[in-house]
């Protein structure tokens, strides 16, 4: 062993004021930035670090990278937006780590958490996640639509909060309307849902409104999109002020 | 209206180097924190900071006295651990709040994000929520045992990863044996399991176990018990080290 080490660190969702202490001080440590360029951007160059961008869809070809770095001695932050344990990096390098070399479980490996987009987009919405809800990515790169399917009726069965990471790329616009058309079809219409896009960033954008009224297209890439429980409800205010939306702790006691 | 305003903050799970720049400026300039008593215990004193503790269990209590200070013109932070916008006070200043006065829908009110339990819990142990999961709360003081029951069936229907909060208190001991019971007939009995305790403070204490094997009896009110998918697996590392708990993000390739 050499003494490298590998830090998977969650930037959070964008504004340095979401990013924790811990992944400030592993970037202010670290050797070498591996990650999706996008989040590599993000950090500030300086006298040694060593900057490695890639491009997305290549998790772990660039989860091996990261790994063979802190195996060759040198101390190593992943990065990843949010929290690198949600659809993120962390879950590449387990699996980079499970198919390759033994040596690589003897790393010295750490994950330090992050704000996730789900957590970003219910504090600027009000506390839509403050009930029992689910979080699934609708990506099929990685999965059969099958199973997407199959847990979209578990979530709409178990009456969740539903958070939807990936809802849609260029390369797959058409995955939320399908979740869209199934929704519809075993929620109610009235069902609160936001599309909450960039949140924290300069072009952040929120949209408030039903199941049956939702534009799915209105989703991508950088959108987190929720879909409320039988409990989540809008909270009107006054003026023009875009309502509060939140799920309440107590179930049921409005009916 | 009068200048006050509400900041709810989340702390994070413990350690300083886990809450936000965001919240810890919060709570710099607040002339007021309200929370439960040991969340509230966190908070250094300093000239100007009035704290009001209440016990656990009156959250209702501490929202609308939150919204009256920040109605009288106060700076007041309501503060979780964790993330307050999961499981925690988020919900409950926006219950008081659709239950109170109109005038509190027109208060100055920010939801600051935090790194919540299943976060934390996640990190340390790998990236068991890398994939699809849902997260449920367990007190039945607020939902009948029969939402709880109905979603812990949809959560093994949809093999969603499943994170449970609040799985036990000296008031319900019991309902994370039932818990365990019900996804016993319903999960394979090598599905991992983890029991995740106080993670990041110096009490923290981890076991790794399967379904078959758990003893629900481990949980505590500061314990995250983590229940795999088909997918989440170990990852054993050399000598004595604890296996890497994760979940792939790729769906059946192993079966």
């Amino acid at each position: 062993m050499s003494g490298g080490r590998l830090f998977i660190v969650g930037l959070g969702p964008g504004p340095a004021e979401w990013m924790t202490p811990e992944a400030s001080a592993a970037l202010a440590e670290a050797s070498d930035v591996v990650g999706y360029g996008p989040y590599v951007d993000r950090i500030p160059e300086r006298a040694g670090l060593t900057k490695h961008a890639s491009d997305n869809r290549v998790e772990v070809d660039r989860a091996r990278r990261a790994l063979e770095l802190a195996e060759a001695g040198r101390s190593v932050a992943v990065v990843s937006g949010g929290d690198p344990g949600v659809f993120a990096m962390a879950a590449a390098v387990f699996e980079a780590m499970e198919a390759g070399p033994t040596g690589w479980r003897e790393l010295d490996i750490r994950v330090l958490p992050g704000v996730s987009a789900m957590q970003a987009a219910a504090a600027r919405l009000g506390a839509p996640l403050g009930h029992d809800f689910c979080a699934i990515s609708l990506s099929d790169n990685l999965k059969p639509w099958t199973v997407i399917e199959r847990r979209l009726r578990a979530a709409a069965d178990g009456d969740f909060v539903i958070a939807f990471y990936n809802p849609a790329s260029k390369a797959r616009p058409g995955q939320i309307h399908e979740a869209f058309g199934l929704l519809r079809s075993l929620k109610n219409g009235s069902t609160p849902v936001a599309f909450a896009r960039a949140v924290g960033r300069p072009d952040e954008r929120i949209v408030l409104t039903t199941l049956a009224e939702a534009d799915p297209g209105l989703a991508d890439m950088s959108t987190l999109v929720l879909v409320g429980s039988s409990e989540t409800r809008f909270l009107e205010r006054p003026g023009d002020e875009r309502p509060w939306l939140y799920t309440p702790r107590t179930y049921g006691a409005g009916r």
